[in-house]
């Protein structure tokens, strides 16, 4: 005997399925849908249908890529092609480009070392990351995974896996972010800004 | 300039359009569906579809109904035909029927009357309730929307709408809920409470 009806009942469960949406979320969005002009209903129906179909990893640096092609960093001809900066995620190149100040290229891992959850090195590109630095060219890997447990292993996993090849392997900084106070600063946080110190004036 | 790429960044605004979601959850769920195996997430698109094709509101009690006949209530033949329930939702009807205790129809009226709102009563289905009573073979209507100011308002005027016809007009008890304190109850309930007090025992 279905709930609502038969057809409802189904997105009502095919929205619970979605990350952080309860059940009575999931229903809201249901009603949310019949009630709607059927043409925006459809659009949400098609946007998810284009994006199974269309999107891709680029065959460079798996970043988000539409139609098989190269991503919009991969075929953009200014970009400077021997740094190449290591990501976890899309997310994370997309926050770094949204601070203009790195003008090299990327390569994102799609995901990070996880032992406690079962997450292994085989799920991850590294294997992609480390054929492309020995085909040569590029001077720098700039390991910009998350400064946290996971994050750092798999810095430190990434770097292994690079030793030995011809390109120089640095993490980004970790110290006390900028626009804080010292004061409320986690041990961790200042731990990390003391022992990141640098010399004033730069040498 | 997309922000991940034309799709994505085309199915985080859809996923934005719906009622609650953010930009943060809306990106989230866009992530979502494009790392999800391709019959999970077409299966939510499939869904969006078929509830916009397939469902429409019964023809008899606007209640939901699947492929252009009446619902399962107005469909089943041991409900008693002479009670009408109004409510204003789908979700109400549901409600009461997971009580187990009523055995009518129902009437829904798809909203309520707010005029702060700008809802005005040319939405719901008063019309046809009206007809309905009209039409004969209803003995009583039991306003069930919902008990606060704008059910109150809109079960007014549906009482209102109906005066004349033969049948009998009711609304749902307001009390003390059962299983609360008296202790913590509003001035409203307590007031609603003592208003429609009964005789024990009953008379």
């Amino acid at each position: 005997m279905p709930k609502y009806s038969e057809t409802l009942d189904r997105l009502i469960a095919e929205f619970e399925r979605l990350p952080g949406i309860g059940a009575r979320t999931a229903e809201r969005l249901a009603f949310h849908v019949l009630r709607s002009a059927a043409e925006e209903a459809m659009g949400l129906a098609r946007a998810i249908r284009d994006v199974k179909a269309r999107i891709r990893p680029c065959a460079e640096c798996f970043n988000i890529a539409e139609g098989g092609g190269p991503c919009a960093v991969c075929a953009d001809a200014g970009r400077d092609r021997g740094l190449v900066c290591v990501v976890e995620q899309p997310k994370d190149l997309l926050a770094l480009e949204r601070t203009g100040r790195y003008r090299g290229l990327y390569h994102v891992l799609l995901g990070r070392l996880a032992p406690l959850e079962g997450a292994g090195p085989e799920r991850l590109t590294v294997d992609a990351l480390v054929e492309r630095v020995r085909r040569g060219g590029v001077r720098e890997v700039i390991l910009a995974t998350n400064p946290d447990l996971e994050g750092d292993g798999t810095a430190l996993f990434v770097a292994e896996r690079l030793r030995g090849l011809p390109a120089t392997v640095t993490r980004i900084a970790k110290g006390i972010p900028s626009g804080s106070s010292i004061e409320y600063a986690s041990d961790a946080i200042l731990s990390d800004a003391l022992e990141g110190r640098r010399s004033v004036p730069p040498e």
